[in-house]
């Protein structure tokens, strides 16, 4: 395996249109949500270790839960772990990862991958990122796989590449999530992609982009370069973290770099972003009925989505097009069109009943 | 208090339409299915020990529920416990309390009262069950309470009487369950009544119906009489029990003998057959959704009867007329309209999953 290539694991966030599965003491990447043996964190992570020293895999996740992580890969050093002492976006946690492994490695390409999606085609994932590499490698060019649409989602950012190239393209712009009519015309275009916040790069290459584009970001974080990677970089993290910007690095580099290429994905890709996204991936029965698990039993039920603890007993009658979700302190029961919806509720409950369920 | 009055509780179904609330080990009448405080024994319990001495209501149950009347009824001996060793119908236990009655006090009048209904009005059942032993205590006849049918229900048996007769009247015929067309036709007579299975008569009148229509059955238990209320009863019961008719005392007595009475009931009655049932009896939000217990939120939900355990949060959203029982181990959702499939559902359950959970 190639010691140059790293990867950054993001795994700080809270996935709450999950609720009442995913909460803010134990998100959504930490759980099994399709049942395969694995928590989507654990998956991305072996997906990564079989093209990436799993010693060169940092996990950027909130300090709260690093003992969830150590707990989950047991096979990692504790070092290995990039906390965020508060919630911020993406830009400063990868440009602080980045400095740290330019430091382990000053020719270090990294990829950025969410831990909480779900891709069927390791091999095809592998492939595409070393593709990736072999440009950034010996480039500043910073790289994106970006998702074939296959419905006009308006749920997610959209990439414009130009028209006719084959491989990594050139991009044109980014586009945040658009109306139905916009995403309409992309799909008709047939030159966007879904941003899937799969990004690959060398250190060199996005340290340079935010020197140019984030000056003072990176002087930010440049100010710790000596502690990094020692034991005095906790304290500077800890002071120094909560200080800086929260922006997307979306909106910090990449819609501001003219040297962004994409290369559609070769694999099957899906966000798990909503109940009805995991109802996609699983396997349903005759009448379109997905028991995530339980011990369930239906009679006129069509095209619902039932998760219920293991060997708890679920007798459902006459329900249509519904999420069912039971997790032992809450029992969730909302049309699958509402999905959206249930972001909402969790405040709602919040505001009712505190925060102990959320 | 009159201390020839003597009560029979009958607390030996299981009730399994309440299902998964109501389950063989711990039936219906032993739950508060209201959230009144008190379990449905309790209250029949008090509600009789209003104008009966507290020591002369026995109680009817299944052996295997001796302990769970000694739990919820401190205040009984546990000789007042009348247990039956095999599920026989009301016939033969009837027969056996009525014989231990007569050997303490040959001058008894009894009640006999289901221990799962609900009656509100305390106060109008005594009054009923006053008026019925005033005239058991010089006769034989045999007395029933009638309900008033406020719509043609086809789930009860009917009691047909002397029309134009006010007070205790002479009953015409006992009406097996009807269909909906002959239901109607009894509501428009206006001399139907429900058969609550609540019966009024003096151990005299009742042990000399046996003895006239079930002689066979009266000589089987007539075989104890030495031993009721001795030492030497359980045996002879264990012995003998299981032995007895398995027959209904409607079927047994009350359609033979032509000494039968029926008082219509001035106390508002309900018997707490089904979900629905309960249902009706419950207080409603504005959107008619019942919540007997949990801590609920709802969005475009209406007329449904939702019931978490204590303390869980349930989010409901588009449901309509729905029966949401949540009992730990069980999740039921099922339409109010088909209410009278849960007795399947239970048979159902218990073929896949076994009768741990029924």
């Amino acid at each position: 395996m190639n010691t140059n290539y790293y990867a950054i694991l993001m795994a700080g966030g809270v996935g709450s249109r999950f609720w009442p599965v995913s909460t803010r003491s134990f998100p959504k990447q930490f759980h099994d949500l399709l049942g395969s043996g694995q928590s989507l964190l654990q998956h991305t992570f072996s997906r990564l270790s079989r093209f990436i020293p799993a010693e060169n895999i940092l996990i950027l996740t909130n300090a709260k839960y690093q003992d969830l992580v150590l707990e989950q890969l047991p096979q990692i050093q504790s070092d290995q772990i990039v906390a965020e002492p508060a919630m911020r976006n993406t830009a400063p946690c990868i440009l602080y990862a980045a400095l740290k492994i330019r430091k382990m490695n000053p020719d270090a390409c990294m990829v950025v991958a969410p831990s909480d999606h779900w891709i069927e085609n390791e091999a095809a994932f592998e492939q595409d990122v070393l593709q990736c590499f072999e440009t950034a490698s010996h480039s500043n060019a910073l790289c994106t796989l970006g998702i074939k649409p296959t419905f006009p989602n308006t749920g997610f950012g959209y990439i414009e590449y130009e028209k006719g190239s084959a491989g990594l393209s050139k991009v044109i712009q980014f586009r945040e999530k658009p109306d139905f009519e916009t995403a309409r015309q992309f799909l008709q275009q047939g030159n966007f992609l879904w941003n899937a916040g799969i990004f690959a790069w060398s250190v060199r290459g996005i340290i340079a982009a935010f020197e140019q584009y984030q000056p003072k970001e990176y002087q930010h974080f440049a100010m710790g370069l000596d502690v990094y990677n020692t034991d005095r970089e906790a304290a500077f993290i800890a002071k120094n973290y909560p200080l800086a910007d929260n922006i997307s690095i979306d909106y910090a580099i990449l819609e501001q770099s003219d040297n962004v290429l994409v290369l559609p994905a070769s694999f099957d890709w899906n966000d798990l972003g909503t109940w009805g996204s995991l109802y996609d991936k699983m396997d349903k029965d005759a009448n379109g009925n997905a028991i995530a698990r339980g011990s369930v039993l239906t009679e006129d039920c069509s095209n619902n989505m039932i998760r219920l603890p293991e060997g708890k007993v679920g007798v459902f009658e006459g329900l249509e097009d519904f999420i069912v979700v039971d997790n032992q302190d809450v029992l969730l029961v909302v049309p699958k069109s509402r999905e959206q919806e249930i972001k909402q509720w969790v405040s709602r409950v919040e505001n009712t009943f505190g925060s102990d369920l959320t």
